[in-house]
């Protein structure tokens, strides 16, 4: 499955392979052949009106001289094209037969159309009995006239016409048996069904191929492409410079806990938790503003529903001139655009996910609202629950909190300012005036992390001591300290969980959903 | 240097941090007050006219009652200015002191200028001796009245005026000890010095920190940022999807051969050697067009000049209709919008770096030049290379047939289509009218590889006939066959390595200057 390195591996088998080669090109051709048209045997009939109107199509392997066609999307299709005809090239949604004719449903992502394949002149009872044993998710390229219907067709996106076969190719046949049907994975959560048919988490995850071709998961993936776009975008427009961290790093930060190792060549290495200390470096290296989009790897046996063993980190990292609310601010700025950009732009992919998962919109403030930590332990405390002046917060904790700052403020968005030092990792900078405090934030999307960030601390004498302090052998972490000394600017930043985002902006239930390929300690396939 | 998973461990931490915290905030208060002015005991004097207009700063710890300036950038600095007052933020390049005068070199990235600090009504002998006793790299704030000067000043790159220092206090200091001098980081390949003094690339990379800081490698990754992004703007203006493949995966494809291991909880797994089966999958699954930006591990014992065991991959792959030249035509557009991206956006950066390292610039045709393998062959045998009817191309050829094909079409980049199957990966779509050749595709910059790609075989069953054909055992490879199960449509892509291509359109001689963080089988520090 690899490009590149093959080359040498495939070599070694290159006079080996030359022999074999033409043999199995004349294969291929054979196999081409067999699937030609009418090699449905038990349906071919002498004096077949359709033959050469359906059938498989032979591999399309590229032939400069095959026939080629013209395909309408789905999309477009519609009453203004009645009475044209049209090449579609689709899957097969449903079909179902019924005496003389097949009622085929075809799909293209979120669109869907009707087929009507019905014995006439022109088409034939073999053609239409081999359309209704098409199975179910095979590609197909259908040639058909556009028919208004006298009323709508329900359940289809396009449902003002039909389309009026008159030949249909197989391209891509699927196996009969499916894993798990489109529609029922497809079902909304709130749609009351007499047997309630549901696909679970794992037999989705099992079958992600088929998983993902529901109209949910569609708009998910590309509205998550999107989050990432308006990320970096909104950063280069601001003058931040994108790198690339290594995810191979020498040691295992912090002593090692909740990290995964790699075997590295004699030696060993660790997957990076975080690409922290590399942004970090590369604002000791003047790049001044920098952003890294990339994977992010955690040994955690948690199996919750926002906790992967990797996701993706949006993460960047500023220098600032006084102030780390400078990066704050541009933190809040950065999401006001993200949410805005949805807002604006993927309405429709919204939509199509609270088709299946009702939730309640998304709401922000702009500029965001940015709460300081004793404000929001006595918001909790007015609603009966006590927080210590340096306890962190729980996650139902954090929750509640959400649910108070949304009927306070109604805000989905928030930051949460001024951490108690005694929470936050030893390169987090001390408040300048409250010994408890720290300069260091989270923000949260209903209620739910999002962002930890901080001011760090950017002088290596004052950090080794915090190190110390907190108990770390600093002989561990002289690959750390010696960025700092050298002269560093003060900076701070944070970093991003992608799928967190997504989940949360469009109200969904498990983190799973919006990670394409989702790991966790149980799963690592497909 | 983990935000997020700390949390756990610090909190246990936390009542023991409490009585601590306090400490440690006078500690650092005191410290704080230790690097006020006139703390360098030597200098300081009764009667010093310049107390308190220079001196170490206090931490800048976001003290919201701290003096706050507007820090003009180095860049803007010119005759227009001059006689004004201003503030700048920069690095102390170099100083000398001369009698009752120190002469600083200020920089911020490739931006250079002369400040002068003079003994005189208001800067005291003690303030000049402070100043030139400064360490190299630290970051100052000086502020400065703009002066014309009578002759241009070599080496800074605001040469027609100076800065007559007011006040200078030093913001981060940097150790006096540099293991590399920037100046000598920074030296033109072709200048000849009487010392010939150069920086070895393990003395670079040991200290990448201080290494980044030169005018060429700010502007290396500055350009590596940029080309990022126009792989990515120039494909989702063409429809495609941006998604993220996971780098942990359940097994070692293709035998296992140039793979990591990782230890996963009680199990072990891989990290991923390409994202091809992930893209090819979300083909399958209805995406259509996707692309990926992401690390890609190779666990390859080479130490060259073009091997690195964790590169950044330019992933895509694409459906197409009938011909997988579609995707070729797409993938040289991808280059041509790139290339003139580059020429048009990062003109200054290219001559940043040609300063440093000379070369001819990168020329390219549009549309791409497209040779088969045929052809080359012919190229190389009237060059007096024979090259096999299904041989692969060795290194050296490929940089000889480079050479070839500028003098001939006089460009840097070109694409070469229809290798010999029997050298490319089984999954690779065999030829439809010649056995020998299959639909496979590299492309070239400067007569080095910088992609590799194929229209893939979309055919469960012909896939696995060919896996076997190859010799590869087909259970082992059951997930990737699964994927192509239940339909897909005909796709080709490729991936781009991300370093080569910086490093081949600058001309630089080693991928680890395009790499900001290298891996190699022997470095994986810092």
């Amino acid at each position: 499955m690899v490009d590149d390195t093959e080359k040498t591996d495939s070599k070694k088998a290159a006079k080996k392979e030359a022999k074999r080669a033409e043999k199995a090109a004349k294969k291929a051709e054979h196999k081409a052949a067999q699937v030609k048209p009418n090699s449905n045997d038990s349906v071919t009939e002498e004096g077949d009106v359709s033959l050469g109107k359906y059938g498989a199509l032979p591999l399309i392997q590229s032939d400069p001289l095959a026939p080629k066609r013209t395909f309408t999307p789905l999309s477009v299709i519609s009453k203004e094209l009645s009475g044209k005809d049209l090449w579609v090239r689709a899957r097969l949604h449903t079909s179902r037969a019924r005496g003389k004719q097949c009622f085929i449903v075809l799909r293209q992502r979120e669109y869907t159309v009707q087929v009507l394949v019905n014995v006439c002149d022109t088409v034939s009872k073999a053609m239409v009995k081999f359309c209704s044993n098409v199975s179910k998710e095979s590609i197909v390229d259908v040639h058909a006239k556009v028919a208004e219907v006298p009323s709508p067709i329900a359940g289809c996106s396009q449902s003002d016409v039909e389309l009026v076969a008159k030949e249909l190719w197989v391209v891509s046949a699927s196996q009969p048996q499916l894993p798990l049907q489109i529609e029922d994975a497809s079902r909304a959560e709130n749609e009351e069904t007499s047997l309630n048919i549901r696909v679970n988490q794992d037999t989705r995850l099992d079958n992600r191929v088929l998983d993902l071709r529901t109209a949910a998961n569609q708009a998910i993936f590309r509205l998550e492409g999107g989050v990432c776009r308006l990320f970096r975008d909104t950063l280069t427009r601001r003058g931040f410079v994108e790198i690339h961290t290594p995810k191979i790093i020498p040691a295992a930060s912090e002593g090692g806990a909740n990290v995964f190792t790699v075997s590295y060549f004699k030696g060993a290495a660790y997957l990076a938790q975080s690409p922290q200390l590399y942004k970090q470096m590369a604002i000791a290296a003047d790049f001044d503003r920098v952003f890294t989009v990339g994977a992010v790897f955690r040994a955690e046996d948690s199996n919750t529903h926002r906790h992967l063993t990797e996701f993706v980190g949006l993460d960047l990292e500023m220098a600032f001139q006084y102030h780390y609310h400078e990066v704050v601010s541009t933190i809040g700025d950065v999401f006001t655009e993200i949410f805005k950009g949805i807002r604006d732009n993927f309405q429709k992919e919204i939509a199509l996910v609270n088709q299946q998962f009702p939730t309640e919109p998304f709401t922000f403030l702009e500029p965001p609202l940015v709460l300081e930590f004793p404000e929001a332990r006595k918001m909790l405390l007015e609603a009966g629950v006590e927080v210590g002046e340096e306890d962190d917060l729980s996650t139902p904790v954090e929750k509640l909190l959400g649910r108070l700052v949304k009927a306070k403020y109604y805000t989905d968005f928030y930051i949460l300012d001024k951490y108690p030092l005694a929470v936050r990792p030893f390169y987090t900078m001390p408040d300048p005036r409250n010994p408890k405090a720290s300069n260091s934030y989270d923000m949260f999307m209903r209620g739910e992390e999002i962002l930890s960030g901080a001011q760090r601390i950017h002088d290596a004498p004052f950090l080794c001591e915090r190190a110390k302090f907190h108990g770390i052998d600093t002989a561990k972490i002289a690959g750390y300290l010696d960025a700092f000394r050298y002269g560093c600017p003060p900076h701070a930043g944070g970093g991003i969980g992608l799928e967190r985002v997504v989940m949360l902006y469009l109200g969904l239930d498990n983190i799973r959903k919006t990670s394409m390929f989702p790991r966790d300690p149980k799963r690592v396939s497909p």
